[in-house]
């Protein structure tokens, strides 16, 4: 379905190898998921999104586990059916219980009922929050 | 310009009073943001969201600086001025750095960025993440 | 700060007067709010869109004021500052109370909320729904 | 597919029964439908969403179903496909015809267009709407 | 699935079958995609949508492919997978190739990011845009 | 009001100041616009969110003002105010007329209402789309 193909590794250009052999490094797993077999199609694409990807998503200040809930947390406002899918799994892997989860998408769905109330009410912003 | 105006403490009816009072107390505040005086014109909605957030919102599983990075990343996605600046001060009481800050928002731009991609190259969800 | 101007109703060309006489006569009222002021830059655009809203908004199986109301929903959703100011006071005028109000606010908020629960927990349709 | 899984009333602790039971008794049905399953793995999420809802949803200044084609709007908006499974039987259930159906979403689309429209001409709100 | 079914053209009105026709000799194919079949259990809908469709799909200051891609890029950041998936076909109808694809998903990504960016760092608007 | 304050050319550190040349040096311009004095609170973010830009609006198998209006198509659906104010000045410096605007914003407004009609009336996929 995928609009442009998805390039499995032994089609794949050298140049795409490099991406695919880097994100199995960096991942320590030995598959590639399908996003980027899809962004494969377009090698530019397919190298800045996991060079920016892999930078924004070490570890730092916030670390894995964090950064994949909050990943998850705008997949499910944007109703994205496959990054839910993605993130939900490699959410887990970086440590995600499933109370985790629950705490996490009450949040999630506490924000998103607020975000339109405060619309809605059209509530202006006090001057302590400027 | 709030729809319904902003109720403050003085006019507010014993009711709303009770809310006001146990929103100051959990927080360890001595003010009413505007977000609560507008939903203060429908009782019920005060009382309810209220209740709903100190539940959600208490320290779990997730800490409380963890849970006020998802709420300003499902903000920031929606585009919520109002949720912004007022969770954005929140989450810095609660202990947010600008190091923190930032790479919360990178994670936020990467899947908001991703999300679309996925989404524009219909990439089909890997038998490995049903 | 309209991108290509307001055009008032003096300076407009007799195409555009049509339009706007229309709208008055339709709400019946003597101004034009700035939404379509800033259409009028584009005539057609001004005539087509005016046309396809006076076709919808016009009482048929639903009233007005329900018509405004859901307009009003998805303003909100959306975070549409022009859209929940101009349709609050449209919805006002139709009838609505601050009580139908808090109400609608109400389902917004706990549609929006649910909406993301559902998508976060990766929900399948129930055999039933399809 | 459900990220937690769905839990069954068989299978279900006595504290997500009373919620079940509740559910059933309130919507007048002998089943439950797989959102409820999906919250039930965190009976707190569970019971607060559905105690917010009922609340929400019982007919005021608002019908039913008035109310539940508000969420429709909000639903189709925000692309969830579940809640707009369930909330089309729901709302068809409260006595949705075809036609009205139609109208609503003939609104829903005008909305999400203008709303778009008044983002893209970036229009002032007019003062008499502050 | 579709809510109130789909329309076939040997089932249709002669209301409908003139929408119909105008919809196969406008884009020159001899068939009828769902979602006009879908609309066509409301005719003022069907009959609207298609002549606003029409009238703005024309080319004009911009060429056909160019706005088919606009139409990907708006519906890739929605989340609608019928709207992309009609719509990529009409895009490369057009004359939308692979690498063009690659390059407006490219740009699509990229204003899904900064928009969340510039939300979430509250940047205010310079002078000079306003 | 941004909320790691915004860094001037004067006070920014050498890193930051390479970024900010390119940028002018690029744009052929004299000045940096809000968006990116806020980022430069987070260097790393900067460099990267410029890199990418740079990398992705340069003239390819699209042109500069098609990339541009693409940007605004995002920018309009997501009600992002600053990337309105913003991209706007750049897609009329790289060209577009008032008429592209007005043609363009009638393309997303078309969108983002038959993007709500697929999803409010459950159309599926044709065979043909897949």
């Amino acid at each position: 379905m995928a609009t442009c193909g998805l390039i499995e590794y032994e089609d794949a250009s050298p140049e795409v190898r490099v991406v695919y052999d880097d994100i199995m490094a960096t991942r320590k797993t030995d598959w590639i998921n399908n996003f980027w077999k899809a962004l494969a199609s377009h090698p530019p694409t397919l190298r800045r999104t996991w060079e920016s990807i892999k930078q924004i998503m070490a570890p730092g200040a916030l670390d894995t586990v964090t950064k994949e809930m909050i990943y998850l947390a705008v997949s499910a406002t944007n109703q994205c059916p496959y990054c839910m899918a993605s993130h939900t799994a490699s959410a887990r892997k970086a440590g995600m219980t499933d109370q985790m989860l629950a705490e996490l998408m009450a949040v999630v769905g506490m924000a998103n009922q607020t975000n339109s109330l405060a619309a809605g009410y059209r509530v202006e912003i006090d001057e302590r929050f400027r």
